[in-house]
């Protein structure tokens, strides 16, 4: 019966869909760690900043560094009370305005270190006199080059096109760098080896409960994903991981905007996310449910306070970390998770979203 | 034959769907000729701004206001080459955060004057150390009490829930203010007057270029609309119009922005409107349409440059102003005009929009 025949050659099994997305979801405890071996970098530029009077921060990034900075603004207003927003890109690159940046930190963030209009921009601001900052993961990128100072992200090699630990080291950066411009940065870096721990644990049992959870949305084509104050930057983050990875329209909108006209569009196939914390954000973000709710719409609740949302038809409730910047630490990564899951449902790899590759030259 | 029966009472007819909509999109020209009346003011809070020197916008507002601070951003930086940016309003509204304001001009925009947490933020901002504008349509608004300055935006009284006039006049007001303090508001004061007169006559023609093309869109459910510079703008406020009015759940995004993750989203059922202008940001807008396009997503391009986006399956071509300040008074229109007839052509009427009403009081 066994007659020898040629051996095929082994081919490799083709990896597992969303493996790598997967990984660098898990990795993201070590990655924070590996942030916090850089932390006397962070207090040498918040020093710099005050010494420089620099104490408006302006913000540019695409994509996932764009919604660290949504984390930014709140970072930088509740620790040392510095006014800090999303700069526009476009009227200093595509239009050339020369603004007087002076009194003013510049943070691009970039994980490769080369987007073009993000490099182009940081250039110009250091000419329009802003103190100018990069926040990225390759030290030795172009955009290190142009900038005065450089925060290392270390979140370690990114392969997965769809960005997870360098986001929450860019959230962890934004607030490490807040926390020492107001003395307050080595209680914040504790807190971020605290944080680390937990998300080790939780990770393994937050896949457990996000997958039947995904499951349930095979066959949604759209969700808003609401949150207010630092979790902006979460619903905004989770919105965009949906996007890339599972071809939902997400959007995200602040539980505000939400009852300013977009709840219009919703229905019983139209579901909403609430990312609910314990702080001064809890009752507008509970109402925005509410209004979505009668709508017809299915809520998923999420966060510290998922419970105080009423009616979810699902609740993915986390740790309270008794601080509503550390809350988003954790509350992204149920949605990393769900968007995983959710695609793998769909017949989708999320490490092969059609039409990206990792580094984005776009203008 | 005829028999004297008892006359029935006649029933008005039922308002048509969408009636007081349209009519507020007609009645735009008249409504930027109404602002004009009121240009003395804006010359004078211009002025104001400078002595103080408050060379510094924070803007605030929900919704369609919102959508106009994205204007303002570009049109004090092209102008008074002035930084502008929209400003968190939980940070001094929730978490009570006591933000340094001196030097900056806070602009509060809301139609109604009445928005809870807008009429907070600019009560604080003053006590913060801002220079306090309200912009809004009701100068005996609560806003107006709380503010140093009222701008009025005498669009006339709005009765549609989906706002229309009073956007376009408060791109019009940040403009004429912006120019202002460019020391020349004069000039732009006459511009929109041209804009004025180049309306009345181009919505009625609009209104029937536009009814096919929205009709092809009966059975979408999700879309994006990118924009770049003043025109992210137009590109916000027109997925509003389409999410108040359609339940398309449309997403505004920069051109540059799309190509960062979302563009993993689209397939051939999920459609792109491209608005491009002749300026700076051109090649970005085409560079994204053209990513868009290579996912067998169908375009529409409109704006003045919409024949320069190539393989758009719809086009909505528009006169070329000749400044990118200007373009976003005519590049919204489209859109809004796309919206009433989108609804109408779904059976849905744009005037009862679900869970809207024109007063939003949501905190």
């Amino acid at each position: 019966m066994s007659s020898p025949e040629p051996v095929e050659p082994v081919e490799p099994d083709p990896p597992e869909a969303g493996a790598r997305f997967r990984a660098e979801i898990y990795e993201q405890p070590q990655a924070l760690l590996r942030l916090l071996e850089h932390e006397p970098d962070y207090e040498r530029v918040a020093e710099l900043a005050r010494e420089r009077g620099a104490s408006t921060v302006r913000m540019v990034g695409h994509g996932s560094s764009d919604n660290a900075a949504s984390y930014g603004v709140y970072a930088f207003g509740l620790r040392p009370r510095w006014t800090a927003f999303r700069d526009s890109i476009s009227l200093t690159v595509h239009y050339g305005t020369k603004l007087d940046m002076s009194g003013t930190t510049a943070i691009a963030l970039s994980q490769s270190g080369r987007t073009p209009d993000v490099v182009t921009y940081l250039e110009r601001a250091r000419g329009n006199g802003a103190f100018t900052v990069a926040l990225t993961n390759d030290p030795g990128s172009d955009l290190a080059s142009v900038a005065e100072a450089v925060l290392p992200l270390a979140a370690g090699d990114e392969r997965a096109v769809a960005a997870t630990k360098t986001y929450l080291n860019q959230i962890a950066a934004l607030g490490l760098l807040a926390s020492h411009a107001a003395g307050k940065g080595r209680r914040f870096a504790t807190s971020i080896r605290l944080v680390a721990e937990e998300l080790g644990e939780l990770i393994p049992e937050l896949e457990r409960r996000v997958i039947p959870v995904a499951s349930a949305f095979s066959f949604t084509g759209r969700m808003f994903i609401i949150g207010r104050g630092p979790e902006f930057a979460s619903a905004r983050e989770i919105a965009l991981k949906l996007l890339e990875t599972t071809r939902i329209a997400a959007e995200p909108l602040t539980a505000t905007d939400l009852a300013h006209g977009p709840v219009a569009a919703l229905d019983p196939l139209f579901p909403v996310w609430a990312i609910a914390s314990n702080d001064e954000t809890l009752s507008a973000v509970v109402e925005g449910a509410e209004r979505a709710r009668e709508t017809g719409a299915v809520l998923i609740a999420s966060g510290a306070a998922a419970n105080a949302v009423p009616d979810a038809a699902y609740r993915l409730p986390l740790p309270d970390l008794g601080s509503n910047l550390l809350g988003p630490l954790l509350s992204v990564v149920p949605g990393q998770l769900f968007a995983w899951a959710l695609a793998r449902a769909r017949g989708l790899d999320p490490d092969r979203p059609r039409g990206l590759s990792k580094v984005t030259l776009a203008r």
